[in-house]
């Protein structure tokens, strides 16, 4: 534990956040580099905030002695209001999942791309990536994209069930990416898509225990196709089961998890945490299941 | 550090609390326990709450994670109306410094006096109580009466410069302790009620820093009084000197400050800590001048 007089107050804003595990991740984390550290969830729907009052919220953090705070769904794009300054990754995604409170001011980050980035060149390291098939646009999907993009992709194609959302964030990530061809397509055309592609990222809820199943036919997947799912409730979804007997490289959903986890313990602390060690915490969370 | 998902966080409640050396000797005293614990100055006028809004801020504080608040001047009494529940003395008291906040319910304690309690029983063990004259009848005061006479004391003469509040306090405490003697005297009795005296209590804010002097003029001890002084900052009041000096034996302010922090980690916490381990760390948190 710390002897200084720093220690850590951090909360995750959002709605539904009780079962997160990133409280535990955090805090235990912290204990190894004996730092005091507490992460409290903050309910948005138990504490009577409304998503657009996140900025309140926020505020009143402050007061009640938080030093930073993680902000998921449905949030991350209407915190960006509150912030007094950003990171540039953070201003061009126009979404913040961390947020640092600094001598009074709110500082935001994002560490769902920079942690997709990590699980990436730690989990597959290697892999082509010229050419990536993305299914699902939502939140966890532009911080993928963009991440995708930042890391070399040089085409990436993005569908969605809401054809109008893949579509604009297509054309928003072209704009920040002018060298890199971004397209949404049809997501009936998705053999098609997948034929010549080398990686295959799937940022949908489906395989999730509340919505089980796989979210592509099996045939379309083959072994020189790396496969990468943003799930990880169950971690071994359908989809990182059936792809790993294939053969395929598979980069389940723990290690974008872990690594946005990773991520946000540096920009709060300063001191960069084992992720070796919080994968494995992670894997133990999830055994128990947690 | 904690192995289960129990973690403390902690809140103190009052006016110009940021200086209180409570939230050092809380946790590193459960630092030593290996428990989370994290302890936060919730400081009124830093957030613009006013002394009558105790309720809203202690409720505020539920819904940011807080598990437990001390509350200090002016809230001790007004606390009171926003309690579910509050032990026997507390009640009896009209005061909690110390609230537990359980599945959502407000339960209030009072560690002023039993603080004070035990600092008489750990830094003055068997002095005679029969008789004992008390400078001060506010809110630390009160504590210091209470204790006194569940303490045993027979009789309890009180001065304060506020003649109706001294005499209002030996009325409310006679109803509350009927078989002793409780009487409220003009401080410019002090002599002749000293004279006859076991012990003395200095319970104004005469001797700290800010107000240095002698809350009585010196001639008036003698080594068989045994004197015990509220103020602990410095712990070497000129009254506490003056008392060593003469051969009086003498409770520092210290005792009682350790005393109630002490009973409130274990309320909290359900632990019993190293009260000596307490009182060194406080000593050593003077001599460091905080």
């Amino acid at each position: 534990m710390s002897t200084t007089h720093e220690s850590h107050l951090v909360g995750l804003i959002g709605q539904g956040v009780l079962p997160s595990l990133t409280p535990a991740l955090h805090e235990r984390e912290a204990d190894q580099h004996r730092i005091r550290y507490l992460y409290r969830p903050l309910d948005l729907d138990i504490m009577s905030y409304e998503p657009t009052q996140v900025g309140s919220l926020l505020r009143a953090a402050a007061e009640f002695g938080y030093t930073a705070v993680n902000v998921t769904h449905p949030c991350k794009q209407l915190v960006m209001d509150a912030l007094d300054e950003a990171s540039d990754d953070t201003q061009r995604l126009g979404a913040a999942n961390t947020v640092l409170i600094r001598d009074g001011k709110f500082i935001g980050h994002n560490t769902d791309f920079s942690g997709f980035s990590s699980a990436l060149a730690t989990g597959l390291p290697g892999v082509a990536v010229d050419r990536v098939v993305q299914l699902g646009a939502g939140g966890a999907g532009s911080a993928v994209s963009y991440a995708l993009l930042a890391a070399g992709v040089s085409s990436l194609s993005i569908a969605d069930l809401d054809v109008a959302r893949a579509e604009e964030r297509a054309a928003s990530l072209s704009a920040l990416f002018p060298d890199a061809s971004v397209t949404a397509f049809d997501r009936g055309d998705i053999g098609a898509a997948l034929g010549n592609a080398d990686g295959f990222v799937h940022a949908t809820p489906v395989g999730m225990h509340s919505h089980p199943g796989m979210p592509v036919e099996a045939s379309l997947l083959r072994p020189d196709l790396w496969v990468a799912d943003v799930v990880y409730r169950p971690l071994e979804t359908e989809l990182v089961r059936t792809a790993r007997d294939l053969g395929c490289r598979v980069l389940d959903g723990g290690y974008m998890a872990v690594g946005q986890a990773a991520d946000a313990f540096t920009l709060i602390t300063g001191i960069s945490p084992d992720r070796d060690r919080m994968r494995r915490h992670f894997l133990e969370l999830i055994a128990e299941g947690r």
